[in-house]
This record gives C-alpha cells, structure tokens and sequence, in this order.
C-alpha cells in the first residue's frame, strides 16, 4: 500500500527538481512515473540525443530515496519521425488520416513505426536498464486512448489479410467460416479480403470480428516487442502498462500476459460524466465521489490481468479537463478512492499528476500541486492515506510493507471475456445492450450484496471459487466447456452464453451451443426490445423487471423466474442455473443472494452507496453516498474509522473471530 | 391469395432440398423465390460458370409442384468483378467510395456495370427463360436499400450531365430553370454542372431536384435493361421487382411502367422502431403487431405501382436483425399481416426467409424455419391460414384460384406523387414536414373511417373514384390540371399543392398555381410552425390543432375551419375544397368524413385498432390492438371470425345485401 | 431614421425597374443596396464585361431619388473563374473541399482569389466610384456566413505558417509559447506546423487559438484590400459590410477600424429559432417577436464596431427559409424590430428583399412584395415607421435628417472581446459554457433593468462610463490592466477574466492573473458543472442559483455572495467587484442593480417582455410579450404610442425634467 505520483521533470525548470522531490517525500509519496511523454525532449533531432535532463532527474529522484517508474516514450512520436514515415499514421473507419498534433499519432500495425520503437526502446533500456533508481518501466501509455486500436490503412490491411491467411490458411475455410456465400462475398484469396469500413451496409459481422482480434493482436505485438528488449536489459523490473476504464477494444489479458503488473487510470468523475452506462440518477448523484463501483469493476478486472498483481498508475486528484464537464470531487474522495484501490489489492496507488501544468491540452487538468506550485486539496488527502497505511500496519503489527502481501482474492468469479465483448457488440439487436454493461450491472449486484468478486479471464482457473458468473460468454470453447462441466460450485450462466460459434456463427444446436449438456435448455427466439418496453418477471424467486435482451427458451429445469407470458427467464436446480434475459438490479440482487446462499456464501444487502471488501480478516468499508451512514461488520474490530462512515468515509476493521481462531 | 417464401439452395447442403421441398409443401406454399444474392456461387471466378446447382435446385422445386422465381443476381456481383470495374462503386454525399463486403456495392449510373449486368442476365434468361418450373423473374433486390439511390461518383456526374442535356438543350433554359442568376451560379455548358453534394451552403433546390429525377431515371434504365433482356428470353413469365417500405427515392411507378407485377418487402415490426414517421406512443402501443396501416398503406400504393397486381415478396416470420430493436411478433400477427395484405389484393404472400441463416449479417433474422431446421412460430400461422383461403374459397363455392381475381380497388382515391415528394423535402420549412407522413396520415384517417384507399400516380386516371385526394401535389402539370377541373367527383386538394412549377420556382399567380381556377384563393404567406407551436383550429366542421405547416390565404369561397385568428383552414362548397394547413387527426378524421358522406361513402368511425378493408362482397376486418374489440358489419355473413376480435384478429364477412340483390 | 431594401435588378425584367423605384419611394424608402450577387451578370465569360444592365439600374434609381448602397460582388464568383483556380475553394475541418453551387465558395487566404477580387473590385470601382446614385459601397456579403472562416486547405496551411513565423519570429520562441513540449509536440521550423484539425485528439489549444486568430486576420487582409481600391476610386462614400447575429469567428472590431460604418443583418425568428442560446421557453414565448434581447444586444455590438456609426443592412420582413421552423412574424413586429434599430442608433435599417423571388435557394424567403409583385404585410408596417419617423421629427421641431445625430451612447459598458471569446469556447470545462451566451445574459440582465448599454471592444475608452462590466475577459493586456487600474467607474470583473495569457496558458500567480492587483483574490480551482447540478447562490445581495462555471477562490474582499458551502461567489467594495461564478437572471440583476446604484443609474426591473432604451433625452419603450403592458416613464411626455403597449407596441417618449431645465 504504497503511494506515487506522475512527474514531468522536462517541464519545470531544473532548479525545482530537489523541492519537488523533497515535497514528495514529505507527503509519503515513494513512487514516480515519468519520461512517457519525452520523446521530443529525448530526441529533438534524428539521431542527436539529449539524456542529461533524464540522467539528472533521475539523480535527484534516487538522491530522494524515490523508486521510478520509467515509461517508453512511444505514445508520443515527434514531427520529424512522423514526417520520415507518414505511412505510420492511422487512418479513422472514415479513411481519413488521423494526423500529428496531439498524441498516438500512430497505428499499431506499421511496421515502420515499430521499427523506430525499437530503436528508441533499445537506446532508453541500454543506458537506464539497471539503473539504481528505477524499479520498473511501463511500456508506451494508455494503448488505445483516443480511440486509436482500430485503424483503417495501407499498414493495417496488410496486416488483416496476414494474419487472416496464417488463421485460415486457405481462403475457402475463411468463406465457410463467414458464410460468405450468404450475399455473395466470396473471395479467391487472401488478398481480395478488403477492411470491413466503408461498406454499403453493415459488413459480415464474422469479417468484424476477425478484424476486430487482428487490431488486438497488433497491441499484443506491439507491446510484446517492448517488452522483450526490456527483460533483455532492465532484468529484475517490473514491466507494467497503463490501462483505461471502460476500454474493451483490445485484450488486455493478452497483452496482461507479457507483463509483470497490470496498472490502470482511474478517474471516477471525468468517467461517470462521460459513460453512457451511467443514468442521468447516478450522474446526479454521484457526481463529486464517482460511482461506487467503478473503481471496484476495473481494480478487480485488472487484477485479473495482471495475474494478481495490480497498481493505480494515475488517479485523479481533483478536477480533470476532459469529461464534458469537469465537477470538483468530494472532500475526502481522494482519500476514499485511494484506500478502494487498496482493499482491491492495489500494490500503488499512484496520482496523476504532480504539479498541474499551466500549458497545453491539460492545463485544467488539477495535481497535487496547482500551477503555481502551491498544495492542491489533493496533497493533504494523499498525506492522510500514507499516515493511515502507517497506523493499519502498526495495529496489524506487521511492517508497512508486508501490507502488500495481505491476500486479494475474492470468493465469487465473474467471468469477463474480451472476444465476447466485441462479438456480442457487433451485434446488439437491441441497440441499448450493451456487454460490458451488462457485466458491470452483474458486478454491482454482487457487491451490493457484500460479496468479494474476482472478475476472471475465460483462461482463468475457477474451480477454487464458490460461485461463478458467466454474464454472457458468447463463444464457449470446448476446452472451457469442459471445465465447466467439472466445475462444483455454484454457477450462474447469463444470457447469450454460448449464442455463437468461434467463427460467429449460431450453433447447430441453437444457443447455449455446448452448454446445453451442462443446462439442459433450447434458445428459440430473441426477443430484443426498446427501451421502453421493459418486461415484468415474477416468480419463486422474486420479481422485478427485464429489459432489452429476453430469450425465449424451452425447458425441462425448474423455472425460478418468469415472464407475464409464463416463459421461462432463470430456471435450473442444485449448482447450475441459466439466466435467459436481461434484469434489473431488483431481480439480479435477489436471484444471486439466493445463489450465494447455496454457495456458502454470506451475501448482506448494504445500504444505499456503502461498499465492503475483503481481503483475508480485513473488512474495508465506504460510504460513496452524500450522507452519514452505519455500517457494522458482525464479530470485527475497528482498526480505522468506525460504524458510522461520514460521506466519503472509509473505515478497515478486523474480524474478531478468525483472530481467536489461529 | 397464395403462400410463397424466400429460400436459398446454395446456403444449404444438397442433401436438405428434397426435405424443404416436403416442408413447404406440407405448410401449403407454392411459389419459392430464389436465386437473387447467388452472383459468387453461379460465376465464382471470371466467365467459369457452375449452373449445376441451380439446375437441380429448380428441378427439385419443380418436381415438388413448387413455382419458382428467379432473382437475377446483380444486387450483389462478386469481389472480382468489382476489383475488374473499381468506378463502378457509388460515393456517398460525403465523396467517400461505398466499397465491397456487403450488398448493393453499385451505382446505377455505371455503364460498365450494367454492361456486366446484361451479360450475366442474359447468360441465365438464355438458360432459364423457358424453364417449366420458372413463373416469374425478379430484377435484382430492393432498389435503393442502403441509401443507394443517389450517388455521387465520376459517373454519377456523366450521366448528370448527359441528363441535363437531354432536358434542357442549351444551357440558357437550366440557367432560367433554375434560376441561376440568384447567386451567380449561372453555368456556360452542361459541362460545368456538378453534382449538388459538399457544396458550402444547400445547393440550389431545382438542382437538388434535377439530381433527384436524373437518379430516379437511372434505375428505371437499369431495371429496363433487364426487362428487355427478360422479355426476350423469358416470355409469359411475369416480371417484377421487389419495392421497399417507406422509400420514396426513386419513381417506383416509372419502373413500375416496365413491369407486370409489382411486390413488397413487408417488415412491420422493423420499420415500426425504426421510422421517425411514429410516435413513441405508436411505438410502444404497436410494438408486436406494426402500426395499423403500414401494411395497407403500402399494399394500396405499389397495387398503383403494379397496375392493379401486387405480390409480397417478402413477409416478416418473426423478428428480424435490423432494426434498431427487433422484438417478436404477437402471435396472430403473422396471420394478421398476412390476411391484410390479401384484403388489398395480393395474390401472393411469400415469407422472408424459409430457415434463418446461422451466419453472415442476418444470423438473427428469423424464418419460418429455425438455424437448426425445425420450424419456427410463424410455420404454423402460415399454414393457418393456407386451411383458411381453402376455406374461404369453399365457402364462397369458388376455386382457389380464383380469389385472385375478386376486385381490390378502392372507391376513395389517393395521389401519391414522388416527384411531388423530392420537391416537397427539399424545402420543408418546418423542420418536421415529411410528404410521406402527411400522405400517410392522410391515409390513416381515411382508413379509420373504415373506408377502403387506391393509391394513385399522378398520371392514373380518377374519373370513376367517388372521392379524390390530392394531399399536397406541388407541380400540377397542365394534363392534370385539365383532368381535375372536369373531375365530377369530391375533390380535397391539400396544402402544397400546386406550390411549384415542373422547374421548382414558385407559379406566377402564386400557390396553388393553375389549380387556383378550380378552387379561387392565393396562398400570400406560410407560417412554417415548430412542434412545440400548434395552433388551434375550429369552425363548422369542427375543431382540433393544425402542425407544421400552415398557409395563410385569401379566399371568396366559404370557410369550413379556420385559426384563431379566423383565417382560413379548410374551404370549399360543392365538390371541390381545399385544405391549407396539416391538421391532426382529429381535424382530418371530421373533414374527411363529410366529405366521403358527400361523396356518397359511408364513413364509419372504427375502434381503436381496427380496420377494415372491402373486396367485392367481402369486408375483411383487423384487430392491431392488444386488447379484444367488437367490429360487427351491417347485413353481412361471417365466412371467417366473427364479430369479436381478439388482438391480432382477423374476421372475413360477406355482404348479405349484396347477395339478395344478385 | 432612414429606410432602405435590398434590390436585384438583375432578377428582374427591365420593364419592372421603375414600377420597383416608384414603389419604393411611395413607402418612404430612401435607401437601395444593389448588386453583391451578380459577378456573373457582369462577367459572364472571362473578360467579357456587361455593365448595360447596373449603368441603367443605376440611372432609374438615382432618377427616382434613391441613394445606392453598390455590393462587391466577391461572396458569389462564377463557375468559370472557381475551375480556373480550384485552390481557391475552402476545405473543411474534416478535410473535403466545399465546392461550387452556392455561395461563399472561397477561402480568404487564398492569394488567387484575392487577385481576382482585385480585379473584379477595381473594374467596378473605376467605373463607379463617383456615380451620383451610389452614397456607400458594402464589400463582399456576410463574411463568415456558412461556417467560411475557418479553413484548412493548402492556402490556409501556408498563410497559417507565415503568421505564426512573423509572429513568433522562431520556433523556439512557439514552442514555449504553446507549450509544446506537454506531448512531445515541438517543432523544428514553421515549415513543419500543420493545421489543428484531424489531430488523434483536440490539438493544442494554443495551436488552436492562434489559428483562429490567424483565420480572423485572413478577413482582414481580405476586405482591407476591397477597401484600399474603394478608398482610392470611391471617395466620400460610406464603406460598410454586412455582419452576421451570433458570429464571433472573425474580430469585428478589426474589420471595423477598415471602415466607416457598421451593418448587420438582423433577422429576429431565424435566429430565435436556430440558436442553442435560447431556451425551450424562450423559443416559444417569443415565437413570432423574436427574443427582446437579440436585436439590442447586436445594435449595440456592432455600433461599437462601427466607431458609433450603425446601419442595418438587412431586416427581416416575414418568414424566412433558413431556420430549421419559419414563422411569420407577429403583426407589428417589422415595425418593432425598425424601432428598436432607431432606438440603439442606426442611421437606417434596409429591408431583406425588395421582392420574394420565386427561384432558387432562398424562394421561400419574404420580401416586401410577394413574388408577384404585390405588397407583402411587412411593406404597410415598412410605411407606417416612415410615417411616424417624420411625425417623430416633427414633434421634436427638427428636420427629419437631424434624427441621425440624436446622441446614442449608453452608460454602462459591457466589454465583448472576440479573442476572449475564442480562448474561451476553446477549453470550456462544462460542455454548455459559450462566452457569447454568457456575455448576452450579462447584457440582458442590465436590460431588463432599463439601462442603457455600450458593448465595447477591449480597446475601447471606457473612462466615461458610469459602470464597466467586463463578463469574462480571460487574457488582459498590460494596457488594459493599467487602463482598469486608473477606471473610476463602477467595476465588475466576471469568472474567467484574467485566467490565461496571450500564449493560452495559466497566468503564473494562477487566475485573475494581472487582476489580482485591482481585486486580491486568488482562483484556486474550478468546478465545472453540467446542467443538471446548478448550484445555491444566496448572502448579502440576494439569492438564486449558478450554473456551469464556478469557481472556488480565497480573497479578503467583503463577500456579497456565497454558495452553500460558505464559499465566495461575489466579493468587492466600493468601485470594484469580482463575480467567481456564471450565476442565473434573478442574481444577476440582483447584483446588477446594487452596482447600477452605486453608479448613481437607476436601474428599473422592468415588466416582463418590455425594453427600453434611451438616447438623450428620448425614451423609446417596446413590448416583445404577447399581451398588453403598461410602461410609463416618469417625467415624460409620450410623443408615439403611450403607456399602454399592446402587444409589439411601440412608444416614445421625452423627458420632462430635460426640457424644462433648457
């Protein structure tokens, strides 16, 4: 439970450096990112070289007993590179190139532009690998922001129809797999096989979500080329990247794969202004603490993508400059999102940014400190954690950072599934259903009920959980079907699972395809309705409401929910159940408490705004609400707060019981 | 009144066909449409050509009694032959090239294609043209779906200019057409013309409209080549096309006039969500069975387009995929839909598809048949009401055959005008103003006074229709006007009308220009309103709100409704009137039933829900509602249903009268 | 108070010009403006002059008596000169040329055209510079209409290279300037600066503004090089353009230095309809008047523009075609509008057209006749102010001529700086901040509390003011601070002012940067609200609620105003007052009217839908609501209209008290 900070030393006159550093340290600050963004300052000229100002931040930072962070300069090319290779740019689904001015001026599948991170890669990782002040280098930032995975040129059609030939081999298996003969778009070879933008209409949804898999594979190439010269020359540090909220448009737990921690950027306001997800209700009534579970959703589903290990790389400290509207958060959010990223499991939690620059397209984006170098709210906040973090390890009577060790895992799994999100979006039939918004409600329920939730890769082991949550896993591979047929907990299995084949076709058997063994039931017919026809569901289980998504499914499982019409909506018995349509949050909470009873679980309807989590004895609890509220866990000690959590209010508590047991 | 249905052989394994065959034999369809996407099967490389196929698909339909239609392919011609003619792809508005991947990847105007046309349709008329199981031949598919009517490539821009030559002659007579002087915009040859797209501001309207009539033009000599071709190798078979809802790009009666049966594809359901025509109230209220006159409307229209023949070509089975939501139907509104389209003429229903495809766009467009081959909810109505024709013929001692030929026309005439509606939508003044909707309101009413609607061009005659409406037909040409002024029956002219010259300026003598002999007044003003603006309407035929438009004008002639400011709305005497506003239902529901009282109808205000429509003896009756309603005729027999309608019922009765006079 | 038409000779047959001028002259128009379209009635081929058709237009006007106002016409070239320079033609923000086919085809910055328009601007001038008929020369039309200024085409890349080169002199010195080393954006030369369009994502924001500014300067360079060859041939006439409502993209006050008077194009439904500024509320209440606000607010915009000379070039005199609705006006509203434009100054108002015409773009567009030349309702109303201005002359004992020089200045100033506003709208933090609205709420705020008000540019004097509000003036000159320092008047500085310098970056000692002398306060944060979120307003002065923009900062000053939190909202004492946040109607007139007083006015809170304003010892009182009011000014003799307004009434008043003491 460390904190860290993001620091652009280029910025700011050297002689601020040593203050700068001396703040840091009075805060409780012990980690700094820098360098991503200093490709121009690293490298004015081709091939001259200026790494003084580097060498000699870095010095100052080490000589403050500061562990760096060092990030690949990458995501920002500058003017003369991108003039050597204008065939590096990307192009939009519009064809237009999407050019130099601002950042990510590239696409990921130029081979050129690779080339040239190589070279910038090597020279970085060459004179810094071993430095004594860095601790670990974040490849490249925020792939993906901006919306640049998916790009239209010359470089990124080479690259589809390469990796379309090395997928299938033969042409005639791609016109099979699409079913190409249904409107005559058969091709002769792989080079007749154009990018799916600009069609007439709506291209072959296969063909999208081939192209789709291709961009997320040019990420994992991307970052994976970093990545190899780093373990060549920075052995024994971390390699991390910086993930984004709500970005689905690459597989994370691939490019996951190849590092060592997975980090995010965590902006609960810019976020909840910004998302479709949200209601107009939660804009309103979160609007200054961000909703209750985004941070939760992504340090879950991010830990998961870095195999356990997770650190915050930039958290907001105070108003940002991008969300269409840009709120002051609450006095104490900070505080709270920092000690939720924690109980997450969080190793770091680390602000963006230090000091708020007064130039450019984020001068209104606040730090620690405010433009003119005075504390910002936020500084007092971060202070306040890493006193805090002292005090929990000193009643816990273990060393500050032995914290990091304290177990993170959950006991329910939800399984989130990159391919199934770009599959299912592809086609929505109904236009407001979305994937990850259906998983995001999935998990709110959950946590609504107290419950402690990994969410986990469709690779992932589950057999150790005693619940788990398929919310709609379009493709079920025969490898996954076979585990979950073996799997002895309790498993709930949400709509469209199992509605498509690899290829993205519907399977011989209608859906749930292959896990129609496992729940014995036909998917007849969708019925896919607007928003303003929601549906009423009632039955032994309770009763609410459905909306968007309904299934119309025949059956021998006792039904547990059901439409007016008397249809089935979640039937099953003993440890296995199938959700058929789209509820609400009424229905999703009672049905799952109901499943988490079975599974052994404790599940515990919190008050509105309250969240918990666990990790191991330890209970943490928030209040996102505007009011005080109480909260008090059953056989457990305060270590920090108490039962009564003020707005933005945090409290850790210890549980009494599995004390006197060991 | 006859089944059919869509059906693809080549998307299926061979080994199926004899078994499909059975199956639509068993539900009681005779005619199979085939052939019309199958381009890449038939010629999967240059000029090779596999015709065996097809041969022995027909041969099964043909030995299992089944009567084919066969789509000439073009909608979709193959990777290669694009890559062969690359110009031949249309441009957007925008310049951008609408490119392969999925249907309708052509511009009309483009000589090298239509060279490839002929050559392909010529190959299989030469082949097929006399072939016993073949009764007719489809040209292409849906004509302009996808937005594909106007173009805006190179040879967009040729076949413009060649246009405009035609017409014009010499370029003095556009410049004054047009009336180029306005803005400078005079040209020198047709040769400087362009084409009315990425200009700085709107282009001039009587370009806009030029360009609108030259587009139409190019797909009546597109689908005229085809006939041609057709007619000399496929004679005694019917030709026809298949037309789309609410589309009104092209002059559906120019290609009509090449023609000898004119069809439909009906989708309820989808165009239900996705029109800007509905309400949300319509929407939500007619979710599972489609607004009560979309079906009538459209039928009633293109039986004009067709000369008195209509087919459905293609009738939604369930949900379908593109729709921005795709609910189920009803059930009964298969039937429903279906009886309804018999009511107006249709000798032949054919549904949309026979088995849902598993892949490609439309994996989620249901079928009479499921993915997996079993039969799907709409299997069954379908045969419904295959038992109920026999029936209805049985009861009326006749042959099945010969209900085809019962009278469908109307005894209330509606102009429906496409030039009328290019001009119109150019200029709408208020936002909200649609020649469509208000035609189609128009209609409604009508309808809901249980009246039964011909749709008629401009050209067709109108002497021996007993009422006569002109909802707003801008240019009145000199043939017509002289048909209207010696026109003996109810004649309502609606606001608009005779707005425009042929050249779109406004007439000499103001609006309603050379229809002002036959009904003295001069339109002095428009006051285009918002929807946030109407304005009350009342007088001695009653009283209710005017929307959008709004025509203040001086008139001698007796004043029936009026505005607040007791100006005109409504006026007339005798058998001529003329209505200067859009008024809302109510208003056209009061006016038009004095009118068709005059005319010597009898207008009967129906239930909520409920239509009727009149063949001969037979009066058919719908319930679109979800509740059950009553609709009993005066002195007539129930052949089928009776007095009580349950949701999505259907009730056939004969006119007892009738048969005692006879 | 004279009156003018806009006149098209050249759309009409010859015969008809004298029957026009006899016409114009019985209405008591004085003022023809003629010409600004025709370049292809003059050149219709390449050097091939007809100038028979202006020589004889000319001649019958001037015979009749009536001054001509000449147009350049460079708005509308021919066909045959854009294919003769196709780089003339603008490109837009997503990159496509904006072609021939309506108007305003060019881009300022190309140095083809500009040639062109030289010659074009001379030929006319030689040959009419000093007719006798010809008392003013307006150039071009409306720059900017249609989105023209800013454009990003090969011309506008080089004129944007060579700005910023003779404005930065180096690249270094640009480089600090934007910040450019945020995201490795710095440049090496000019040569490698690219337009700030189609960037990955928002370039730079001071990339931004300085495009902007170097856009502005293009029109300048633009009409300076009209006027130069006006000034040289056409001495002793008025050069005049035709600005637009709500247009900020140019600097009017530049432009305006070039010329002698300012016009503006008023067309009070159009604008009511089309613009976000308005609310739902607003847009129907004052469906048929227009807001009461939006003629005065660019009366006294453009006045100031015009160094104190005001002309409207075009008034709207029935519907117009543009707007997304067009209503007709309410009865009495041209006469309001003509008023109105007397009251705040205007030496003449000119009608927008002489006659509908009955082609092309704009054939729905009303005129003062009909298209067929019978009078319109807007020529009686046209009449009746001709009347009344002479009777009003009469009353006064002067010549109707001296009505012109009657004082016009107000006592309030209101500062509107184009590049404030640019700077502004470029980073709004909350989505539905627009300076421009800020600034009009401001305005009618003073308004409704019957001041008088100056809109002045940030150069103007402001000494002799009794008030000087300044609503958001975010980067302050040396000059202008020092010129604030030294004001005596009442001043109020509004959020935003001083938060950035010339380079569009954070002042060094944070926002009101060079105010905090005048007004110690420090802005230390903002919280950047949507809609949904306003916050409470209340203390000493009164209550209400702000919106969008709010800042949080810390001063000693005296707090009038605070939000619920305690912190301050409008603080000051004796002449000087900071208001930190964008607040509604009911607190800002009640602040207004605090300061007002303080500034020995008297603020008046007005009826609802009445303005009033003075000029000297005139009060000229109007009714925009739809119901009768009472206003009766004290000590005041009616000289038109009274008390009683009906609705759009008109009255005028002399003071009393003023005449006595003479």
């Amino acid at each position: 439970m460390k904190l860290g900070v993001c620091y652009y030393p280029e910025h700011w006159p050297r002689e601020r450096w040593v203050q700068d550093a001396q703040a840091m340290q009075k805060i409780g600050i012990e980690y700094v990112r820098i360098g991503e963004f200093s490709w121009s300052t690293i490298e004015a000229e081709p091939e001259v070289f200026n790494w003084r100002w580097l060498d000699e931040s870095l010095a100052v930072l080490h000589e403050h007993g500061l562990k760096v962070i060092l990030g690949t300069p990458t995501a920002t090319p500058p003017k003369w590179l991108v003039d050597k290779h204008p065939s590096m740019l990307a192009k939009d689904e519009q064809g237009r190139v999407r050019g130099f001015g601002s950042r990510r001026h590239y696409t990921f599948a130029s081979l050129e532009y690779r080339e040239e991170c190589r070279r910038m890669v090597t020279m970085m990782a060459e004179r810094y690998g071993q430095h004594p002040a860095i601790v670990s280098w974040q490849t490249d930032n925020e792939f993906g922001c901006h919306d640049t995975i998916l790009s239209y040129g010359d470089a990124d059609l080479r690259a589809f129809r390469f990796w379309l030939a090395e997928k299938y081999q033969n042409i005639d298996a791609l016109n099979k797999a699409w079913g190409n003969v249904f409107w005559s778009m058969d091709y002769r070879s792989f080079d007749e096989v154009e990018l799916p933008n600009l069609t007439v209409t709506e291209a072959n949804p296969s063909h999208r979500l081939d192209f789709q898999r291709c961009c997320s594979d040019q990420v994992v190439a991307y970052n994976r080329l970093q990545v190899d010269i780093l373990r060549q020359y920075a052995s024994g540090r971390d390699l991390v990247h910086n993930y984004m909220g709500f970005f689905t448009a690459f597989d994370h737990h691939k490019v996951g794969e190849d590092l060592d921690v997975a980090s995010w950027d965590t902006y609960p306001l810019g976020f909840l202004d910004q998302e479709d997800i949200y209601t107009a209700t939660e804009k309103h009534e979160y609007l200054r603490t961000g909703h209750p579970d985004f941070g939760a959703f992504h340090h879950d589903l991010y830990r998961g993508c870095g195999k356990g290990r997770l650190w915050i790389m930039e958290q907001q400290p105070g108003p940002v400059n991008w969300a269409p509207h840009n709120p002051s958060p609450a006095d104490g959010a900070v505080r709270l999102w920092t000690w939720e990223a924690f109980s997450h499991g969080a190793e770091m939690v680390s602000y963006f940014r230090w000091r708020q620059a007064p130039f450019a397209q984020e001068q209104m984006h606040a730090g620690l400190l405010r433009p003119n170098g005075e504390y910002a709210e936020a500084a007092a906040e971060a202070e306040q954690v890493a006193t805090e973090v002292k005090r929990l390890a000193s009643e816990l009577g273990v060393d500050v950072d032995a914290l990091v060790s304290l177990p993170s895992a959950g006991s329910v799994a939800l399984m989130f599934d990159y391919d199934a999100c770009w599959s299912l979006d592809i086609q929505p039939q109904s236009k407001a259903y979305r994937y990850l918004f259906w998983c995001y409600r999935m998990y709110e329920a959950l946590r609504e009920l107290g419950l402690s939730v990994d969410i986990i890769s469709s690779k992932a082991e589950f057999d150790h959980y005693q619940m788990l949550v398929l919310p709609a896993q379009s493709y079920v591979s025969p490898e996954l079907t076979s585990r979950l047929e073996s799997y002895k907990g309790v498993l709930l299995v949400g709509p469209r699972s199992g509605s498509k084949t690899e290829s993205y076709q519907i399977p011989e058997n209608l859906p749930p395809g292959p896990l129609a063994k496992l729940l014995p039931l036909t998917v007849e017919r969708v019925d896919a309705l607007p928003e303003h026809m929601p549906l009423h569901v009632n039955g032994l289980w309770g009763e609410g409401m459905l909306k968007h998504w309904h299934e119309q499914f025949k059956t021998e499982l006792p039904v547990l929910l059901q439409d007016s019409t008397g249809d089935p909506v979640l039937v099953g018995s003993g440890q296995r159940y199938y959700l058929g349509s789209c509820v609400d949050n009424k229905v999703l909470k009672a049905s799952l408490s109901r499943l988490a009873e079975k599974a052994n679980l404790a599940p515990y309807f919190l008050p509105k705004g309250i969240r918990i989590r666990q990790r191991g004895d330890l209970i943490f609890a928030f209040n996102y609400s505007s009011i005080p509220q109480i909260f008090r866990p059953t056989k457990a000690l305060p270590l920090i707060g108490g039962a009564k959590l003020a707005s933005c209010g945090v409290a850790v508590w210890k549980k009494e019981q599995e004390k006197n047991k060991k």
